[in-house]
């Protein structure tokens, strides 16, 4: 079990987003150089995300892309969801219910214990990241140091 | 993000083989018929399986697969690994070392907050299905009415 890499190339998009200066909007091209990125796939992580609510803007020559809301309200469980999906982690297809010695449906009744220990390891798995916002995680894109950086993602200085 | 079909077939056909008499064992095609799943999925899970030390036996004519240690000391999180591997769930590649705004090692030197979050995620979630052992759970199996089941899967009837 792996999410892809595009959780990560994502996540650290959403970082850079959130160290913009007000109504400014990075193009998808920067936000891939910045980490030395593929472009295409970086455009098309931004398009799950915008899909998902979590960016506004798009491309085209004075385009580029913004949070959608407060870093404080974006958590990096957002970021999964939408670029990963929202499936379960563990899909039960209740096995224990086929062949010919199943038990008889009043004794399967309930949520087979195999799922159920499932469910509550995603639930702790998600919880860790519903927890965190983008504004919790430390990234220097937001230090001073980093102001040429940022201006640059913003199309401030070329 | 998505575990394969095999974490479920395995881990119930490891609620099966718990059910076994001492000393018996089950073939791979009768676990896998136990719930109608194919039979070449079933015995390449069953080899994972040993391959992870968690079951003994082999193929052949009287061949059969049995539990390798008590089921009180089999987890859910064992068997997870012995079918899906054992790597991380988020591969952090450290792209925020990269591209020409990357800021110095020693700002970068600890975890990226990222990937610290998706460990403690990845940990909690592990805890979970590590603290579920075999016998902890329930299993129609084990009831007294599955007694023929349980006799079929050991080849004692057939």
């Amino acid at each position: 079990m792996r999410l892809g890499p595009g959780v990560e190339w994502a996540a650290h998009a959403m970082l850079a987003m959130a160290a913009l200066p007000n109504d400014a909007s990075a193009p998808a091209a920067r936000l891939a150089e910045l980490h030395e990125l593929p472009k295409a796939s970086m455009a098309k992580h931004l398009q799950a995300l915008r899909r998902a609510g979590l960016v506004t803007g798009g491309e085209g020559r004075r385009g580029g892309y913004r949070l959608a809301r407060s870093a404080s309200e974006i958590t990096l469980l957002d970021v999964v969801v939408a670029i990963e999906g929202d499936g379960p982690v563990f899909a039960c297809t209740e096995i224990r219910r086929r062949g010919r010695f199943a038990a008889p449906r009043q004794v399967l009744a309930g949520r087979c214990g195999i799922a159920a220990t499932f469910d509550d390891a995603e639930r702790a798995w998600r919880g860790c990241l519903a927890k965190t916002t983008l504004d919790g995680l430390a990234t220097p894109l937001r230090a001073p140091t980093s102001r040429a950086a940022v201006r640059w993602l913003a199309r401030l200085e070329s």
